[in-house]
């Protein structure tokens, strides 16, 4: 990859990647999800554009969220790990900094210096927004360090530790079963021991405050985290980009390799609105739409066929906003029949009329990207094949 | 590909590369300069041939000549890299050996010490060899290193030193704009120094000699570099190997990896003479095609049809010569549509009667190519399809 950003030039030309997540599926009764459901706008569009599919992140890996998209971006996701400190601080919006440390906390019960509830009674969203805001009238600073303790969902809440010299390079506390002593944290390299000492610090002070609780009256730590050290998209690919997604993970995955993340409403047409009104001021787009994945990880195989329709009802509208290169695709697939991501490589449609290749054959599905000009590559070449489209590459060598 | 190398084993069997520079394309009204084009011979030989699609460098990544023929050539682009000067003395059939320095000249007009045309008015190539040769009558040699100076096109010439101990590490003289002075060479390695000392001592030299003439009174020099140190292709891959090119680069390109370059005339069908009447003589022929790159570089979709139809209307004639195995693709794509060198991948031909899995279809294009039995691969594969197809490789393990 490292010779390519030599290769990146400027241009006026503009990009558009708009993932539908999990859109990638398993036929039932024969055929898939996007088999089943009618897309004519898709369908159409193929013609016109060159199929493919994607390998997210190796051959038989079921991938997250976050290598998913960091492949998608131009990111070996082998190479930059994202923790799940920092994946649960992205998902609460928290603008986690270079440099910050990161945790996800769990609420738990204690009793005789064992726990005896690692989810302290599933306490409500409520009551974790109480006692996080308790926390930290408390407790904001240790040392020369500002913690901070935002709530997530149900019992759980992410620490984040801000200031000089900190590492992730830690132990965690949470010993994973009930019956156990909540775990002291180590150091596990040698410039660690400061940021240990004070999560230590912070532990023993949050469960003096804790004790008065009834059924959280104790805390774990797991997943210590920073943000990967990598050179930020847009000068990596010399290209200034926009971000639009409604779910907070995708916007702060998006944020995490430099992107601007634009204000946006909660559905697909506000999302597409967004992006038609910032066109002008960037050269290149991620756009995330959320709810076909969802139906997929809950089995709705019916639901998914329709979120499916309702996006190939959009296509005109994003169309009319004229991008250079557009490529519609999923991060990984979500096969309703699997409920869950899976590793089946995802459909892949490259719209560039300049410059692509055509199918010259309607119809859009797995079956045909896996026909398509493109043929199979990875998830992490969709960055050059996006570059070299938009006419931002030069030659390599004469 | 270093494991390969210890799988190699000789055989009777005979090899040809036919590269037909530039054939890949791309669509004018939904299709491509080889769907357009009338080609029987090819499409009734896919049929009995494996069809696929090959990326030259990497994803996205349009290379120059140099590396996509390198990798067709089985040597790794991305490691082995042929600098200016090297592919410029390759393109005036300069004899260059291994420790040679070459670098690309312009002469240039120069003014109260800075440049005022970098092209020296862009004299002609008359003119050109008549300054070269005052320049080497009067510098033939600087210390212990022969200075040889050849005129390329126009304003164009090569400087080639050949002596010992010299470094390519050099930086250059060329300031690449108007108004500057020209630029001492500096050393970029610490065992640099010798050569930058006897380059700068030929500028200084020849600068005196050119005061007398009208416009080209000054020179610069850039892309010093020298052969790569690879294992040459005949000992690498146990093949005599004859080259068979009408352009000067492409035959410097195969003396660079170690082929046996054969004198052959101008004209395709000249190519295959000489392929015929040195059939016996070589394991291995590389056969260089020019004029559909040079067509697609023209932009003349007409032109280019036609030449792919003049090319098919030779296979006959190349089928003959008996090859047990015959790849027929080019090094990159040329579309008419772009004007040049592209990053999409190209047609790929494998026709080896006795080993290779059949199309059954008939039909050459790059959509038949991208559905192909051989799928999509990368160039530097080629080499070990080839010796594969050709028997030459053992087993690996046991």
């Amino acid at each position: 990859m490292e010779f390519l950003i030599d290769l990146v030039v400027s241009g006026e030309t503009k990009i558009l990647l708009l993932v539908a997540d999990g859109l990638g599926g398993l036929q039932r009764n024969g055929k898939t999800e996007l088999e089943i459901a009618k897309t004519p706008n898709l369908d159409a569009l193929a013609a016109k554009s060159s199929l493919g599919l994607t390998t997210p992140v190796d051959v038989g890996i079921t991938p997250g969220s976050g290598p998913a998209h960091l492949a998608l971006f131009g990111y070996d996701p082998l190479e930059y790990e994202i923790g799940r400190g920092v994946l649960e601080a992205l998902g609460i919006d928290y603008p986690l900094k270079r440099g910050d440390v990161a945790a996800r906390g769990n609420f738990a019960a204690i009793k005789d210096g064992v726990i005896i509830d690692r989810r302290a009674g599933r306490i409500s969203t409520q009551e974790n927004k109480r006692i996080c805001k308790r926390l930290s009238a408390e407790i904001s600073e240790i040392e020369d360090v500002a913690i901070h303790i935002r709530p997530g969902k149900g019992h759980r809440f992410v620490l984040v530790l801000d200031g000089e010299g900190l590492s992730h390079e830690l132990s965690e506390s949470d010993p994973q079963k009930e019956g156990s002593p909540p775990a002291v944290i180590k150091p596990l390299a040698s410039d660690a021991g400061k940021t240990a000492r004070i999560v230590n610090r912070f532990i023993i002070q949050a469960q003096e405050m804790l004790q008065t609780e009834e059924r959280a009256n104790s805390l774990l730590l797991r997943g210590f985290a920073s943000l990967p050290d990598l050179i930020p998209f847009p000068e990596r690919f010399g290209l200034a980009a926009g971000a639009i997604a409604t779910y907070p993970m995708y916007r702060g995955l998006a944020r995490l390799v430099g992107m601007q993340v634009l204000e946006t409403g909660s559905t697909w047409e506000e999302e597409l609105s967004t992006l038609g009104k910032n066109r002008k001021g960037f050269d290149y787009f991620f756009v995330h739409f959320k709810e076909i994945d969802a139906a997929g990880e809950d089995g709705n195989f019916k639901k998914k066929v329709q979120l499916i329709e309702r996006f190939d009802g959009l296509l005109p509208r994003l169309l009319k906003l004229n991008f250079d290169v557009v490529a519609i695709t999923s991060d990984h697939s979500t096969p309703a029949m699997l409920e869950s991501h899976s590793w089946h490589p995802n459909p892949f449609l490259l719209y560039a009329p300049q410059t692509a290749r055509t199918e010259g054959e309607s119809g859009f599905s797995e079956r045909r990207c896996a026909r398509g000009v493109l043929g199979h590559f990875n998830s992490l070449d969709v960055m050059p094949i996006l570059l070299a489209h938009a006419r931002r590459l030069k030659k390599f060598g004469a």
